[in-house]
């Protein structure tokens, strides 16, 4: 499962193996980046063979990419758009089922929270993949975030949500704050 | 020079010869197309194999892409977005130059009026061309303009635009209104 956190200047890549058990091994993660100073054709081009790289590397069988929203309405949306749009170009290309996920449903599979801050998501992504730190930059971390919301997702899609097993990461989140209580 | 009007159902493509006195040839146009049933990174690698036919065709020197903005807060902004970047992307793998335009500085070149409506654009391009009618559908003739605006541009840019002899477009539409008010 290859999860992407796209952008022009930092594009994060988390790649992660998911047993059918939703535990989560974490494979490779990094960030592709490209030169804020070069023109944007080269900028795009630079993404997608860093992309290209990736998908060699690890020849995922699902690709989840972030949503995004012309509602953000930031000055980099526009390129942020365009490297997403590169992702699922290469998916596409390669016949890789690909996905969009925004980052509420991403905060919501992952710490049980829609409304989660960047910390409580490095958190437990770094439990349910039983790292010694926080992953690394932020978008390398939201990339795996991606990826284990995907597959959880995917996999818990046939069964009734209201009645299934908490995730992984939810049942970790819940043990961490009852010690918190104590 | 090819001119991109990006788009994910219907991806404009013009290409034009310019010689030196800005005099104006049509080579191709057409329409990149995607099924809008399908799923998003198919469509965006149907789209990217229909414009790298246009590239290896016809070996642009320049690419012009419409610049899109996320003020345009139509839900196919997002489309757009990716569309224009894969057209960036080719461009840029390729190593072929490739500039943005705003939609007004597209209108201004081709017509000498920023806010001019599509109809006025479309009747300069094909006055332009010396076409017997109005290239269509719409994104074909954006297009065109496009490829008509960067050549303009960028070949008057090393001259003080104050000063500089009208356009053909300008010329030809100057000579349409002195008709239009005998």
């Amino acid at each position: 499962m290859l999860g992407v956190d796209p952008g022009l200047t930092r594009c994060g890549v988390g790649v992660v193996d998911v047993a059918p058990d939703r535990s989560a091994k974490l494979v490779h993660v990094g960030v592709v980046r490209s030169d804020p100073s070069w023109p944007i054709a080269e900028r795009l081009a630079a993404i997608a063979a860093g992309l290209r790289e990736v998908f060699d590397a690890h020849s995922p069988d699902v690709v989840a990419v972030e949503r995004v929203f012309a509602q953000q309405n930031r000055t980099s949306v526009m390129g942020t758009a365009q490297a997403s749009g590169i992702a699922l170009l290469i998916a596409g290309e390669r016949g890789i089922p690909a996905a969009t996920h925004t980052p509420s449903e991403v905060k919501a599979a992952v710490t049980g929270y829609g409304a989660a801050d960047k910390i409580q998501v490095q958190t437990m992504v770094a439990r349910v993949l039983r790292l010694d730190a926080l992953p690394k930059p932020a978008d390398a971390a939201d990339a795996l975030a991606l990826a284990l919301c995907h597959a959880w997702r995917g996999g818990s899609s046939a069964g009734a949500a209201a009645s299934a097993p908490l995730t992984p990461a939810q049942q970790a989140w819940a043990d961490a704050e009852r010690l918190a209580r104590r």
